[in-house]
């Protein structure tokens, strides 16, 4: 790993490098077995338990620097390890190890007339790119994401979190020894100029095949929008959820206050409730009072602050804000029609939900609907890879291409068509 | 449809009036049924036959434009329509209807251990631009394939092919009123200018989701290099074929014959072919013989030269060189890890084939390359949608994201998650 640069206009060649250095490594991680990966990711979790002096230490360091900065304390909170939370991120690499191998899966299988086998056979995708803010547990997930899919992958962690993550990264690199793979299938950006992250969003001259963003909106808006690379992303998620007249009342209470109120700063939180206009007299008030009994603030359309005094009215630009705090927008719609006309007016296409009995209104919101996840009778806040058996996830997806929904292994990989014949020659 | 422009400034509002137009089309066009699809596609069967005097009145102002710009022979007969080739083209739109719909089909499906039950369903990815050379029926198949897989088209195609084009047109947005389907859901770029391509290729405000460029290689690498979108394509198809010391003998001359001299302009023709160093003596010189007797320029290695020595000396550049012609370029290898070297090396990714009887080098072969399609025992002449069953085919990708290899009608879709449960909440 490079460790140092010497000036400041060296940044473009000092990861051009690194981008060459990733891609030499993808080649022979693309063929390394199963085994091999696994013994690497166990042995970077044993590592990463073993070094927990030295990781420590390096955390001191930033946390030292974010207390002068006069950082916040949430911030703080995140920034800080301790031997629980060692423990929890070499529990997750494990649990990455744990997870079926996708690279050499056939995906689909088909004979043609002529004899000829054709499969479809997962492979890796290449080189990722994972740009991430000051969360050095994010060092070690998306490594060991990014390796067991057979991938190289290039770490831009914030630069507060720098010590830390390059003592994780560290650990990680004995793991690779540990399994025979290439040290530079993790590498981690060997400086912290933002400058580094241009160079990476320009793709390293094709070095990177697709780049992934973890964190705010601002961070993901700069990348989405300075990419010349594909993004597994999603800027914000607008979620929604919808109660239909035919409800069952009890559920929608028990899933409106899940899907709000559960943890209120994930992407897949409830941010608007959309109740049926039938359903204003019976659904609307018991609903808006557990969710005020519970502390979140109701931002609600004139119709339903008349129903529900004690709200505050809401404004247009309600409609399309992401909160992630405690605080909900409602509005009446006119059936499940005017559900989806909102919704498509104002969602950002990550997580919508259903509370209805009625088979036909669920068939119109799923089929209408073009969002990356749709639940019937269930809560938003399952918008999660783990919640959908895929293992871990590096960030959920709303774009159309490639991935969409949680990116797990499976969604960090390609394919190639491998056909089998006994002769055949094309006729002309 | 618009239908001209005032002035040339005029260009970048007109497009993006055409996005807009794409965008609105996309999402009635995403919920229309199979039925209705079918029906739109059928009846422009019909009108491309009943428009027939019309359509060939405007390819005979486009011929008489070709002839006075002293365009090649093999030009003009691309662009010439007859009423056989607008029966082909009347056929190839049915082909295309006749096709499964894949909006809908559920791809995968499983269980969670708390009862939700999740699939993930084909939607249509939105709106596809298409940019070809002057190739009139382009317009019929790229229209019809985005159309059946539920996209908005925007189509522009070459400014020599411009009349035919826009009869073909006429005649597809016909049957977009017989399906009681938006008639903007297939466009033709209004202007001929090349300004216009710079447009789609900026992705008009973000209205187009993919482009998919169907031509030569100077109008892939243009695409290529400047589009702010993603892009199905293969810039070039250097295609090898591989023998090995375990071939069947009769089965390698065979194939390498169809290989390289069935059809020699199509991206799927072998144009360099690999010969294990330990079947020199075996099969190189009846194998060159069969392709010398065809009438194919043999450029050799100096070792294959000393061999066969009416070949011409190969140079550095016919490594990396796509004739497209009748010419290939020979070298030995040391078994199947010298021939993966060299592809590695030298490939473009797109077909790759081995000629052997050992199932182990089959499958290093298999497993160590990584190009779009790899074949055993068959010719490289395969790569094709309909050879692989996939009906027709937009074109070949070599990329790895989203599509890779041939691109039909599953290809041109995305997904969602539909979840289905009965009111469970994520425990805390």
């Amino acid at each position: 790993m490079l460790n140092k640069v010497d000036e400041a206009g060296n940044i473009a060649e000092v990861m051009a490098e690194v981008g060459r250095r990733a891609k030499a490594a993808a080649a022979p991680l693309a063929i390394a077995s199963t085994e091999q990966k696994n013994r690497a990711l166990f042995a970077g979790a044993d590592a990463v338990l073993a070094s927990r002096d030295a990781i420590l230490a390096a955390n001191q360091l930033d946390l030292d620097n974010a207390a002068k900065a006069g950082m916040a304390a949430s911030f703080i909170d995140r920034l800080k390890l301790d031997d629980k939370r060692l423990e929890a991120i070499a529990e997750g690499i494990r649990a990455i190890a744990a997870l079926p191998d996708p690279v050499g899966e056939v995906i689909a299988a088909w004979d043609r007339p002529n004899g000829l086998h054709i499969e479809r056979v997962r492979t890796p995708l290449g080189v990722i790119g994972v740009i991430y803010e000051s969360r050095p547990n994010v060092t070690a997930d998306a490594g060991a994401l990014c390796l067991k899919a057979g991938n190289a992958v290039i770490l831009r962690g914030g630069s507060d979190s720098i010590h830390s993550s390059q003592a994780i990264h560290k650990a990680l690199v004995k793991g690779l020894e540990a399994g025979d793979l290439p040290v530079d299938a993790i590498q981690i950006v060997p400086v912290t100029d933002r400058a580094a992250v241009g160079e990476m969003l320009k793709g390293l001259d094709g070095a990177i095949d697709v780049i992934v963003p973890r964190g705010g909106k601002s961070l993901v808006a700069r990348v989405q929008s300075e990419a010349r690379v594909p993004v597994f992303a999603h800027l914000e998620g607008i979620c929604h959820l919808y109660i239909d007249k035919t409800a069952d009342l009890e559920m929608a209470r028990k899933i409106a206050l899940n899907a709000k109120m559960r943890r209120t700063g994930i992407c897949g939180a409830t941010e608007t409730l959309l109740v049926d206009r039938a359903a204003a007299a019976t659904h609307l008030v018991p609903v808006l009072d557990d969710l005020a009994a519970s502390g979140c603030e109701i931002r609600a359309s004139e119709e339903v602050k008349a129903l529900y005094p004690s709200a505050r009215l809401a404004e247009e630009a309600d409609w399309s804000t992401e909160y992630l705090d405690a605080i909900i927008s409602v509005k009446l719609v006119d059936g499940v029609g005017g559900a989806i006309a909102h919704i498509g007016q104002y969602s950002s296409h990550h997580t919508e939900a259903i509370i209805a009995e009625d088979a036909d209104a669920v068939a119109r919101f799923f089929n209408e609907i073009d969002s990356a996840i749709l639940l019937h009778n269930a809560s938003t806040q399952f918008a999660d890879g783990g919640e959908f058996g895929m293992g871990a996830e590096i960030g959920i997806a709303t774009g159309k291409m490639h991935a969409r929904g949680p990116v797990g292994v499976e969604q960090l990989t390609s394919f190639k068509y491998c056909v089998r014949g006994n002769g055949q020659t094309r006729p002309v």
